[in-house]
């Protein structure tokens, strides 16, 4: 685990089942509570994410400038904060919010809305029993190369 | 920006447009395409997104094993791609998906379900008329230190 670099006023509690990045920072996902739209995707530190979790009001820190940043605060586009969830790895959070107007600095609702990358879709195969084991359904998945690995590492990292 | 690590077969017009972090990789978040639920946050590399642009399955870089990772592959829970948008910087793509079952290790079904924290709501202020400038609305946050830093910067950045 990577120390946090700066000062925070984060519980500790909490502190200790962060995962940071290099930098010491976690990944933050900002979700409109009632639609359900991916709004955007930030970075917070520890105090950061005291920040949020305290102030009512979402707060990252800008990689870029190195410094904290209010959501809104320059924009009038505030993100106002609903609930905060951190991922079963301590890398992420999830936090849902009530975003007035646009997400996105372009603009646009989202960070999402202007590039759509063409996608092969996939379909999930006919619903099976609930007693058949999922594994045991047929691989409609089109052909690609083995991944390389063994299913007993990849379980015991928690990677399915 | 970071030059991808690995070989990839990823089309060179989104592989431009890509900001790769210091290991050669941008954040992937899995939503359920029907109900919104957010799922995970996975990493991918260039040929990992190749993968899942191609293949209709979310296929991911794994961080601790450095090899890919085609999501349920050992557990059974796919995820069968719907939709893959790259946000505005390019640091991190939203993919919809149907997923099979639980998305998270655990069992859950979102990695974001087992830990939430306690936040502190926050009520955005009432709807003024769109005439109105956003950043005139009242003031409503609770009170914090100001941050550093002009709006001119922050504009800039694209980080309002």
């Amino acid at each position: 685990m990577t120390d946090a670099v700066r000062a925070s006023r984060l519980a500790p509690e909490i502190a200790a089942r962060l995962k940071r990045d290099g930098r010491g920072l976690i990944a933050a996902i900002a979700q409109q509570y009632d639609t359900g739209e991916v709004l955007m995707l930030g970075w917070m530190d520890d105090e950061a994410l005291h920040r949020t979790l305290t102030t009512g009001r979402c707060t990252y820190w800008s990689r870029s400038r190195q410094e904290y940043w209010v959501k809104g605060d320059t924009s009038g586009h505030q993100q106002w904060v609903k609930s905060v969830a951190l991922d079963c790895d301590g890398d992420a959070v999830l936090v849902k919010v009530d975003q007035v107007g646009a997400a996105c600095h372009t603009g646009d609702r989202t960070c999402f809305d202007a590039d759509v990358l063409g996608a092969a879709p996939g379909d999930r195969p006919p619903a099976a029993p609930r007693e058949q084991a999922p594994r045991e359904q047929p691989a409609r998945w089109k052909s690609e190369p083995a991944i390389t690995g063994s299913d007993f590492q990849r379980a015991a990292k928690g990677e399915d």
